[in-house]
């Protein structure tokens, strides 16, 4: 007899959802489009599908013992209650975890994204030897997660480990947010871009001059272009290892967590951004909280979502 | 039969060390000059000292249960273990709890004093009510302490809450930490006589212009002439304020702790601080975040040390 937990990823367009083993294998997965613009019933409808399918696919002996919902948004943990996801206009407050279990029967786990892909890695992914670490995902935002003593760190009311809206320039652009200097304003991933073509006049030689008079670039032209030693995309990459590092040394200083972990689509450039961040952590943190520091690529990919979700299940 | 603990604040120039009850009333008082530049041995004799004539003072009835002790730097708690306090040269790596341990046979506790301070706000300041909040100490440096669930959050290796070395501007001034831009750097206390220096030719109309001629101006003679409505001064704070109010919302954005409980000498200004830091948290902060944010004035003053060393044997 197998025990299995079912993780659902809500994202901003996709609803990913996995049957998932203890040990983190994924036994099978599907996928639903967002409905973000309509009530959030039609979500809890697609979700209770989708387990009634796992469930009737599994043989008499095994079982699933629970859900993993990750939102992109606060969550209370109090009923699941999701408050005004941004990308999720039509739900307001919901108390998605009481729905979703009245409507399965199965007992409902509801966490932000950001937190789940944390977990998920410490537990089935890179973060597994990690008491404690943080978790940066670097993509369209850039997104945080706390894992202290192997547990999410909410704080207060939920809302920590929003390492994206840290300011590292307290009089520079503004923000998505409303803030000013955020690091994600920074190194989000059209931020990166807008910066590579801002450089193209000074690499006239670089093979991305050209495809940057064709089209807009993307950051995985510069990871692949990093890789054949184009110094415009080394340069792009080591100002987002650079700024990164500013910001994770501020966590550092506030947490004295000193372990990393790395993950989204821009991480794909690799060392070409773990490389300057570390280097700036090192020569830039206080002397005495230097020693251990390190950075560690995320390990789940685009399933930390869906991982992370059973793991809560499971461990949570 | 009462309880007392002997609360010890080892400061750069001062040790002083108090006799404490249980509920923070300070019986006795004394203080020795710190001997940093010598062996540890040293200091651990002069509290030897206070304590024994601390312990032949009380009646037979009393008794004293134990030591807490807050040192300037970094603590590991395996033996109270002090490493390279910067303001202490003469000592190294030295297991001060230990020491003092043996020396006085009462049970000893030592952590960096600004969780200290922040532990003793919480006991017997103005944190009784909180439950988690961070403290942020304004003087020569800028000190903080982070308590969550009413115990000091030390990290994973007992440095946490270095809340003066968030870089609020990755291309600014060098911190004596070696960091660029440290919250510290615009609002120690030098750096703001610095600043207001830099302003009196334009406040030519400000009595502080010819004091400022005639000496340093001091922080002091800013919150007198704040409450007598001089515009340099106000102005003065009011950055000071704006920028402790930038690096408390990464603080908010990242621990999702609401409550900021402000001391130190410069937050003697009070609301000409408190004011416009506040002011810009709850305009930049994440909207879901900006719910309960509050600014609270430390209440132990000059005693948070000893206090909340006296606290440690308590309740830590």
């Amino acid at each position: 007899m197998s025990k299995y937990a079912v993780g659902v990823d809500v994202g901003g367009t996709t609803v990913k959802l996995a049957l998932v083993s203890e040990s983190g294998e994924i036994f099978k997965q599907t996928s639903v489009p967002t409905l973000g613009d309509q009530p959030p019933e039609v979500t809890v409808n697609q979700i209770r599908d989708a387990v009634e399918e796992f469930k009737n696919g599994l043989s008499p002996k095994d079982s699933i013992i629970g859900i993993g919902i990750g939102v992109p948004g606060v969550v209370d943990l109090d009923g699941g209650t999701v408050s005004y996801p941004p990308n999720l206009k039509g739900w307001g407050v919901v108390r998605l975890g009481d729905h979703v279990k009245k409507a399965t029967g199965f007992e409902t786990k509801v966490e932000n994204d950001a937190n789940v892909a944390a977990f998920g890695e410490g537990i089935f992914g890179s973060g597994t030897e990690q008491e404690s670490f943080v978790m940066i995902t670097l993509g369209t935002g850039v997104g945080g997660g706390i894992v202290i003593n192997r547990k999410i760190y909410r704080g207060v009311f939920g809302g920590a480990g929003e390492i994206g809206h840290i300011s590292i320039q307290q009089d520079g652009p503004i923000c998505a947010c409303g803030n000013q200097g955020c690091i994600e304003v920074f190194i989000g991933q059209q931020h990166i871009v807008d910066f590579a073509h801002s450089l193209l006049p000074m690499f006239p030689d670089s093979p991305l001059a050209r495809i940057g008079q064709e089209r807009r670039l993307e950051v995985k032209d510069l990871s692949i272009y990093a890789n054949k030693n184009d110094q415009l995309s080394i340069h792009v990459f080591e100002r987002v290892g650079k700024l990164l590092g500013v910001a994770l040394t501020s966590v550092l200083h506030i947490l004295d967590i000193r372990t990393f972990i790395i993950g989204g689509g821009v991480a794909g450039a690799g060392d070409f951004i773990f490389k300057p961040a570390e280097d700036h952590i090192k020569s830039h943190a206080l002397t005495s909280m230097r020693p251990s520091v390190k950075l560690i690529p995320a390990d789940l990919g685009n399933n930390a979502g869906i991982l992370g979700a059973a793991a809560m299940v499971f461990k949570g």
